[in-house]
């Protein structure tokens, strides 16, 4: 059967047969952190739906590369899913805040580390369901220890692993955080070459 | 600086230094689909806080891995980020619904294929921010085409990559679905061994 399914490269670039146009945009709950909204859509065959979803200022994640070959990472118990969860450091753009600036705030304030050298990898959509978040996957290196400045109720653990330790980690399940996940796929393909990445200095 | 960083691997287990106690509960908002909550947590260093999220049923998400050495792979309008994303195909939890049931009802509904043989990978948190929602990884093999049965308002594309196609769209930016990121992750590690998953036959 398989040879009648067409290939995920040769698909054409267009999507107006899926594509769906808001119609209604209606705000459902605006809570200390979270916003949500329900749109009304019109699909390409005619019919109509509702969708609900979050919406989300953006963040970004750091995969920080120590000079010893370990990279940070970070344990933080997470409420919405009541455990404590091992993650690479991340967290939500300022308004109008740029990529590595905030890049480097987050790994400033939760890891008290400062980095030379900055490499933007990719975006993420971590919950495609309903949250409109995008993750920029940001590389760091040249990291040197600072003081943290954690907010007095953030609390956390800051360790780290190397690449074949956080790969047992994930592969016995003490890593599930999904952004953590996918950057590992590129930590993976960073260091084996295939996917390389453009260093800057950031002043 | 690095040596002072703590391995992830040890660790200690216990995470009372970390771990929050919810003392109230609120609904915030219940809508078509998403139902958010807000509860009131005590910190381990006496402070309080509030916490937002949504509650969430639970999904499953299938790798499917056919004859040819291809694996099946979905193309669908996701309003929430307003962009037509390759996805593996994954669906959520009916009440009381088991994880592999619901892997080859997901699978049947949404691209008409059946399975022969069964393997539950992990589970990844997608949205650890703001989501109690955990996505079971399943892996099915011994794939048989049949007829898709989607609702009227559920439009997508079936297709199917290689795992070296499906690494190219994630190097280049075409594949940005955590999930899927996360699912290539096991699945390169699958292939090669390292990861071996237990199959079952499912009647």
């Amino acid at each position: 059967m398989t040879a009648s399914l067409p290939d995920a490269l040769v698909l054409p670039a267009g999507d107006a047969h899926l594509r769906e146009q808001t119609t209604q945009s209606t705000p459902l709950v605006s809570g200390d952190f979270l916003h949500m909204v329900r749109d009304q859509v019109s699909l390409p065959n005619g019919l109509h739906a509702r969708r609900e979803y979050l919406l989300h200022p953006g963040a970004v994640m750091v995969v920080a590369l120590l000079d010893d070959g370990r990279v940070l990472l970070e344990r933080q118990y997470r409420h919405a899913v009541a455990h404590s969860l091992f993650e690479f450091p991340a967290g939500k753009l300022d308004l109008d805040e740029g990529v590595l600036p905030c890049a480097a705030r987050e790994l400033r304030e939760e890891t008290g580390c400062l980095a030379t050298h900055w490499a933007v990898a990719t975006r993420i959509h971590p919950c495609i369901g309903y949250s409109n978040e995008v993750i920029h996957v940001v590389f760091a290196k040249g990291i040197v220890m600072g003081e943290p400045s954690l907010d007095e109720g953030e609390l956390l653990d800051v360790c780290a692993a190397t690449l074949p330790d956080l790969l047992v980690m994930a592969g016995d399940g003490r890593i599930t955080d999904a952004k953590t996940l996918a950057g590992m796929l590129w930590l993976q393909h960073v260091v084996s070459g295939s996917w390389p990445l453009v260093w800057s200095e950031l002043a």
